[in-house]
């Protein structure tokens, strides 16, 4: 029998031992599962990012895989601990609104409340429920446990609230970066959908671009082109937008028709 | 039959060969052992904060998990290449004192030094012993190797001089942090047993702070509580307290007993 | 049978989704592969130091082995991807020179372009090709495939354009420093062969060096050694030799016979 993989996506960094630990706890509960560390380096307690990272990563991976997402600006407090089953694959973690796009994503998603305490570690903190809640879960899952032993169904997981993409009166964008990767691309909440066909003008930073391009590798100081997330990013070619423009998440991006 | 596991706590980074250098020796010499980053990013020869990171990690693993721990201020020079094997796991690594939590906890611990030079690779540098001697001798115990076929016992494994806890004369205590998380939690050697039962103050960096709280999710600027270290912590909610307050390791925290 | 070890070497950092990405892809296709990180903190767009990890880890993993490199600043533009068959190993990844130091010391290599579309997935975008060209040939690899499989050879795999070792007048040889690792240790491009036998002084940052240390633990406040990648290193015992002496990647450093 093949061995479940079970991925982890954190606000934890990799200098402490958070994530080690909820390793550990994974596989003593699941020796077979293969883990796979999506991203420790979220932003502390930041649930739009994780999301976003979320909905980028899950379809590379095969539909039996568990993920574990773990930003979790409330733990401890009163907190909806979730696991969702969807044809695409299983999630397990506080429900902050990480799960957000692959909910819209997977119509036909399941989830449900952790309530089930024999799941969980015989000790719970309430300081470290990554390693007391989620990955113990996550491990029985990775072993074959059906979603519905876990808890009760849950009818309204929350949805995140992402920036909507607004319509200009000349009937252009204007949308918000909503996320800067490591190379300095500003990556927008505009998607392809979004764009008009013909040819167009962004808007940024106080400049105007002319055109997508196909790829990074563009003879120009500044270039916009649809990334490996499915939306409009902003990057400078071999140089970092976010440090050129000297703008960050938040900041606005419209897209115009260029006029003939 | 089961793989075993073999858990790696170094001071090496991410950013060099070090780490992938080991595991290519591990797999080369144990193809069917699994290998878990616990941390790579311990400060530059920081033997204590190893030392804190493997005593709060390796009880989540099973009993059989080897923990190679190389924080190595002084490879090359006159040093001790240790093995120790405890009820609760295996610890292999250079004996600078990063053992020192767990032979406190472990007090049926034996340890060996390491002189088999022939677990090791054949040629052993004098720079890297990571990879030349630490992570060869890692692999052979994984695969079932006996840990008297190391060396010859040793009677003082080298305990850690941790800093204690004082008592002060109205019979609170004095201690100081010793670990500052990514969140910029301060983790100090306070704990729960050095507490007095009732309502406290705690001092730390010029604030007092009444109480202990449950988790971090709580509506204050500045909390204490026990966090997953088994420790006394100074947190600001969604914030760094490190930053705050404008401490760290070192920073005297003091327990007192609220009057009546 | 024994999974195959594929290892991954990229500039995209651990912050982002890009690694995760390629996991997914690679073991969905491969299941039983072992993947192991060797780094992801190449500096962004670094071919050369890419090329200098490389040419450190991959002689330590077993020569089944399939290493991918992705730092690939011109990704989507006019570019090589090859995969290179070697008796110490397999490599996968854009031909921008990260071979180069492994083309040297494995003559017998064998370089194929990577053609055959039917290896890659179904959609290839234009910016993310570890993901769409490189996972899915190398896990390809992984799994048996015969490289040849993959697309016709390629006689003049790009050779890496690295700084040469000048000799001086005086016997002497002068070198640069090409890697500084993460305790600040300048790593230069002097080999030993480079050396003469006998008392040497090294000069580096306008200070002078009398003779090589055995290893790091030396008192003295600035050392010369030869270190784990074989080449002569500047260290600071218990610093950083970068940051005493203010130079980085490029700084000269001389080797002379010491008189008399």
């Amino acid at each position: 029998m093949l061995a479940a993989i079970l991925t982890l996506l954190t606000d934890f960094g990799l200098r402490d031992h958070y994530v080690g630990v909820m390793k550990g706890v994974i596989l003593a509960r699941a020796p077979h599962v293969r883990i796979v560390d999506l991203c420790h380096e979220v932003a502390p307690h930041d649930i739009h990012g994780a999301a976003l990272l979320l909905a980028a990563s899950y379809r590379s991976f095969p539909l039996s895989t568990v993920h574990v997402v773990v930003v979790d600006p409330g733990v401890g407090s009163a907190r909806r601990p979730r696991a969702v089953e969807a044809p695409a694959g299983r999630f397990v973690g506080p429900d902050k609104g990480v799960f957000g796009y692959v909910l819209d994503e997977q119509p036909a998603a399941r989830c449900v409340e952790l309530r089930e305490r024999r799941f969980w570690l015989p000790e719970v903190s309430q300081t470290f429920h990554g390693r007391d809640v989620f990955a113990p879960v996550a491990a029985a899952l990775a072993v074959g446990l059906p979603l519905d032993a876990l808890g009760p169904p849950v009818a309204d997981p929350l949805r995140l609230a992402s920036p909507a993409v607004e319509v200009l009166p000349d009937g252009g964008r204007r949308g918000v970066a909503i996320y800067v990767d490591r190379f300095g691309n500003l990556v927008t909440n505009i998607r392809p959908a979004d764009l008009a066909p013909g040819p167009l003008l962004v808007e940024v930073g106080g400049q105007t671009i002319s055109g997508l391009s196909p790829h990074y590798a563009v003879a120009a100081p500044l270039i916009a082109l649809v990334g490996s997330l499915g939306r409009l990013e902003i990057a400078v070619p071999q140089g970092s937008a976010a440090t050129t423009l000297g703008i960050g998440v938040g900041a606005p991006v419209a897209v115009r028709r260029k006029e003939g």
